[in-house]
């Protein structure tokens, strides 16, 4: 029997992460991008074989299994037709992070919608383009799959090859994806870009008291503005929903600081309650790995900022027999020493503190 | 010259890390707490000696230094007007997240402002209670200290206290002060509550979705509720003002989501404008230790999930003679295995990538 193919068409972050993965999983993999240098530096890369697009129909011993289309959203539905029109692959799915707005641009434009499985691996970077490409981006991911009007045969091909990419396939309808899209992602990009946005006029000596705080708010700010432009249109609707109820829940906090700032200390319990509120709805997000909510104990140690420190921490952790499930370090403006925050099992973490202290460390617990 | 003097007013986390700090300067610490068990278990801490409030005026013997008021920004008037009724102290500062505020209301109270020095240490957890205490929790972090209508002698004996205790003193008005922390904590703290709230009715494979970012977000979402309440009630208006603003940007960015969703993709330009905006103030934040903005590189190495790992990754790095800046965990849900990001200055990030290949790491750079 011979290998799997697949056609990654879009050379970029995501279709090149794809390339390694499926090459690595024993697939034939060939890539495409309009700008052909894209390709060519992801074959470089080890993600393929960089070719042009065909301008005819392929012959039949060409046809791939899969052709997976990772460009952005707007622009799925037209591709999808020049593939289909030349008969690329077998199976058509893609990459794009809104599954209604692609799938209903395909019905129009009379694509073959029996051999199109949609798709959206959970996985990114921060980065993009093929240089940050990564075989292992998707392990363990979910990788959502949105069968639509596809036929079973082309849905099980696209699962195939999901976990052949190491990812964990997750099969949900359009609209599901695209309203649990809304709430765990793109609302939450929307309100790190206006926390941030209200830097950009504060004065220095404002900028200068920033602790950990808004910085965990507003990391995802620094994400590229085009891509979540195109992001955010092809999932207007859903996002529209729930910002609109972000807005209505805005409005009444913004009413009762009114009240409060005007003597009426009873609109504290208002804002009382929108704290308690964001408080139970953080309690809901999941643990590392996809486990139910963990909480692990903070094991807090007091480190200098010089090579070396952390290596001899890890080491005296280790030495323990005490996996550490996570790492924080406060930064500590204006002072060359830190606190490192050392996660671990509850039930683990008087030992490590005993253990780090026996040999010297300063821990705070 | 006998060792100076203070008075903590108010025994829990903030008060209780002060009184171990100046402990460990030297000072004399008196722990006061209108819980007596409360002040009690900060002396077990060995965070000074527990007493009970006097009820009559002070011998001149016993007369303190500084008088600290760590309490909730709505209780430091009344209470400054009772230590100084007593005369506790030569000097009073608090420690309270705003500023105009309570130095407004103990004008009202007939408070003696001479003697009257407001503090802010930008420091905390989120745990509260003397438990949580610790003798380097204002280490290197900006203590505000807001003269308002202090005589000079008074603010010298603050800003002797402040630095007594690690910190780093910072002068600003009360005004700027709260403007400044209405910027850089609280509408941050308002924008994560609103996020997370979204979760709550949120359906299970919606939150399952859950990655990274909404994490980061939603961190501070977790805070106390009374805590926040009484903070955003203390600093009402300046939050007002910055909250308003940022209302103001989501509705241009909802307008611009219905023009889209209605098929009008001109607006998308005002959605890449508020990302883009948001980009750019996040820029602004100061780096590690105070220090100016600095663009660590990324070198993800991929490591199993068991104990010893960590400490093998960063004794390899440290043979490398280089010193890492920060580390992420990411989270891979499902999977046992994952990504650590190493950051470290640009000019050392190949070098490291090297050595750990050497020595058999995977590495992707």
């Amino acid at each position: 029997m011979s290998a799997p193919t697949a056609a990654v068409v879009g050379s970029g972050l995501i279709g090149a992460s794809a390339g390694l993965a499926l090459r690595k999983a024993g697939w034939e993999v060939t890539l495409y991008d309009v700008r052909p240098e894209v390709a060519r530096r992801a074959e470089e890369l080890g993600a393929g074989r960089a070719a042009g697009l065909p301008g005819t129909a392929v012959a039949d011993a060409d046809v791939v299994d899969v052709a997976i289309l990772a460009m952005p959203p707007q622009a799925v539905a037209a591709s999808l037709l020049a593939v289909q029109a030349v008969g690329l692959a077998r199976t058509y799915t893609d990459v794009a992070s809104s599954k209604v707005v692609p799938a209903r641009d395909a019905a129009r434009l009379g694509c073959d919608l029996a051999s199109y499985v949609g798709g959206h691996p959970m996985a990114g970077r921060e980065r993009s383009g093929p240089g940050a490409a990564r075989s292992d981006l998707f392990a363990g991911v979910p990788w959502i799959v949105t069968p639509g009007d596809a036929a079973h045969e082309h849905v099980e091909r696209v699962v195939a090859m999901v976990e052949a990419a190491g990812a964990r396939p997750v099969l949900l309808d359009a609209a599901t994806h695209d309203a649990a899209v809304a709430v765990v992602s793109h609302v939450p990009q929307v309100a790190a870009s206006l926390v941030a946005a209200r830097l950009v006029e504060a004065p220095d000596q404002a900028v200068a008291l920033a602790g950990q705080g808004i910085r965990d708010v507003t990391r995802i700010a620094g994400s590229d503005p085009d891509l979540w432009a195109g992001i955010l249109q092809a999932n207007a609707a859903p996002v529209l929903d729930v910002l609109t109820a972000l807005r209505d829940d805005l409005d009444t906090v913004l009413a009762a600081l009114r009240s409060v700032a005007a003597g009426d200390s009873d609109s504290v319990s208002v804002i009382r309650q929108t704290v308690a509120t964001g408080a139970l709805g953080r309690s809901r997000l999941p643990g590392k790995h996809g486990a139910p909510p963990a909480t692990y104990a903070a094991v807090p140690v007091v480190v200098a900022d010089r090579p070396g420190e952390l290596a001899r921490l890890f080491v005296d952790a280790g030495a323990a027999g005490i996996n550490v499930e996570d790492v924080r370090i406060e930064h500590s403006p204006g002072q060359p020493v830190g606190t490192v925050e050392l996660a671990v099992r509850p039930a683990a973490a008087d030992a490590l503190a005993t253990a780090l202290r026996a040999v010297g460390w300063t821990v705070h617990r």
